[in-house]
């Protein structure tokens, strides 16, 4: 399909009678030909309802402006709704952060690459030169951001870099805190990968932590990044059985197979426009 | 939720655009109050559309019969549409056919015990009489119909016990192949477990094909009866992780366990009427 | 293989050159037939070595007393070993604690009554009268020895009713939390199922708070209890995707099928001798 | 560990009693530390004993060949046994073989470029001019051998190319059938991926053949090339969960990370001597 001709619409509010019926209606009446409808409820009238659809825009009777005047008027304010659409033809802009290792940067360089994420990479930024040579080999600008004690000059140094041009951050393993205020600069549109199957093993070290407990399952944990370290809303998370016969350091080689793999399939439902965040939880459809 | 005041809507038709603008609004306008909805349309106009909604039926301006001449007339035969409704106050009987092996038969009872599955289990069918006590201490009928060769007479005896209060045949590790003319009794409503991810290791003794192969997974597939051995469409399928140390014996008791879930699962599925058949293929919403 | 002929060494020791030439050519010169061994070493020489052998007994040229004396004097001093031989012959008396949820306790008598765990259950004790008739249908003896308050005397009671006739006592799901003297009585032989991924939501209601952080996976935990409430000695782990449309109560569900699995796997290891505890973790072989 | 300083034995044998004692102290004896030991009997005494042992070479009393003569005579001789020794410092070489589709090689070029495959990769060959860039960009050469209807000439310059340099054949989505001339070339030395579970789905399109069975499970198999198309000795096999909503292109883009994964995890089971093949089986200790 043509992402060209691609709208998505993503709808929050209180769960009443008619919601569905009043929200097809007026887009089937608009033109725009309906191809995929998530929906759940978190309870029947009382809860809070979500909701995704995909349309087709060919033979909108409108402009996407007009149309989303007039969906605020008929739908959205009779029924208490937040909401958005997003177009296809508007290609996300990404920025990877990156630090000293690159698996899980080169995975998504590599997908992109292919043609398998629907994004433009604009730029790596790292705190470390080593992934250089492998970024531009993409054809891909690599800033080098050194931190070293000045934290809020090199974050001042990054913002400048990504500003105006920056849709999603993704952290594929960047080691460095970010501040509430750099965070602040992009809500819910920064990603990060956490080597642990979350709760679980918060903070540094997972692996090692994950190691002395004996668990006999490692994970891999894609979020939201949030001011509150490691407890932004999960995205993404898959599992590998493991055993005694692991060391720390094979527990960290299996465990990036699983980051690459689970950070990349966060990485696409969020240029999808899948996912709708609500407090600290997400949707994910 | 009150599964009397549930029911539930699935529809086959040609994709065109306003199915789901139309369906959602019908049930809207006679007061149903729609709390599930999911779709899949094979490709977007020109393909196939796949709808299952569940709603709330205490509000409704009919009666369920006048509902369904409405649906007739207003939405389904404009969109040409295969279609039922079903209500949850229609609680399903059940049959369970069983050999020798219990294990899926005492998941089922057990399930059922619990008030896990909605249904009524009215009856267990064996050409075998060694479950008896365990069936009946469940308070449930067991009726011993032996084969011993003259197969059409027990089926015709089968047929006879089962006929006018049954609305789904479960075949909880029956041994024996059931004619054409059994299976054509309930289309669509017989379900079987079968000891192996069809279609490899079709056919008698999956467990000691599957050593003999060497393969590093075993399965179980639970799928609706055709008249075609182990061929019909398949509802839900699951593997375990073996290896060179399990015997054929280990096999098959580390399958036992995998047949129960995938049998329980795929059972209330059916249950749920989560699931359209077409063609060969289910889609399980 | 007839358990009444087997028997298993378990040694954990300082890992040097010469250990398992040194085990096995002994057991090898007494008649022992060595049919399965298995080892890891946290390091090669400088680590801990753990070794698992079992070896069947028909052929041996002494006593299990005598060979036992003799190992410890040819084998288990020079090499510094901790170690235990148990012999199939000893049936395990297995008792099973719980408390209104039954589901964990069925799964183990229900497996036991199919000749699946290799042991006797002595008993159930529970502090509620609920599942008298449902254990008592399978010939075993039930407890009801209430709780209301006076922990202690109820624990005494317990003590009472288990002492000098159990191996391995199971909580299925009993939610009283045991003193650390009563724990005392059965170190690494007490076996508790906790429905979470441990470390992560230990403590109450682990289900509510997987919802609310929003997992993607709900998990389960055996391990062995220790004075440290959900801290003890991990035996096996397992889990379950799941996804925002679960709500507490589908999880639960969901859940439990999860228990009774991860909880039968991890007494099967115990009774058949494949764990080792070291410090806080197992090695299960 | 350093590879430098580990070799590695595998035995297939009658299994009977004194075997692991003998070969224990026979290299204990003669100064190897064994560091690993695998065995596995496929019944007690009458079956058939596969054994694989890691040891350390540094204060081996005897050279590599001595040790194997010795070895030979007192141990191998008496047991008749099936064995080899590899040594770690032998690096293997590996050579891939490609048509288009690149991701099963560029995960391989990737680990490899990361040092997670113990080996040396000496060459690409494909039927395509495609990859070249990519992979002369890891410095590794580039044959474009193409088929073009006249394979047997293909095949003779691919065995030109390969010839005397070549201790692995990896086929990373090579298309082409190989002849049993070129197979007889490579026993047990050439990997293959398979895009479904084998047996299921052999042959051509596998998702689509999937797709029209319906099955909710996809697949991936690594396996050892045999003159019988895909009936090879399985090595490895894992699977993803999928459902009626994928299309045919999505089974296609879900099996290539099942397959980049599987593929890696065969071929380093491989290069690490962890596999023995016995008739059309492997045991992967």
């Amino acid at each position: 399909m043509d992402l060209k001709n691609i709208a998505r619409l993503r709808v929050t509010c209180p769960d009443k009678p008619g919601i569905i019926a009043a929200v097809t209606s007026f887009l089937h009446h608009h033109g725009a030909n309906i191809t995929a409808l998530d929906q759940h409820a978190t309870e029947p009238y009382g809860g809070t309802l979500y909701l995704r659809l995909e349309f087709q825009t060919p033979n909108l009777d409108v402009s996407g402006p007009a149309l989303e005047r007039a969906f605020q008027d008929v739908v959205a304010t009779p029924f208490d709704m937040a909401w958005d659409i997003t177009y296809g033809r508007n290609t996300k802009r990404m920025a990877i952060l990156v630090s000293r290792q690159e698996h899980c940067l080169m995975e998504l360089l590599w997908r992109f690459a292919r043609g398998e994420l629907p994004c433009e990479v604009t730029m790596v930024v790292s705190n470390h030169p080593d992934q250089r040579e492998a970024v531009e080999n993409f054809g891909i600008p690599y800033h080098y951001v050194p931190v070293d004690g000045d934290k809020p000059a090199a974050e001042a140094r990054m913002l400048e870099i990504l500003d105006g041009q920056t849709d999603l951050v993704v952290l594929a393993r960047y080691m460095q805190i970010l501040s509430e205020s750099f965070v602040g600069h992009f809500p819910n549109r920064i990603i990060n990968i956490h080597h642990s199957f979350l709760p679980a093993f918060a903070g540094a070290d997972p692996y090692r932590q994950a190691y002395e407990r004996g668990v006999k399952l490692i994970g891999a944990t894609a979020h939201y990044v949030t001011p509150e370290l490691d407890a932004g809303p999960i995205i993404e998370q898959d599992v590998t059985r493991v055993s005694h016969r692991h060391s720390v350091e094979e527990l960290r080689a299996i465990g990036r197979d699983l980051e690459r793999q689970v950070l990349a399939r966060a990485v696409a439902c969020h240029l999808d426009d899948k996912i709708i965040v609500s407090g600290n939880k997400t949707w994910v459809f």
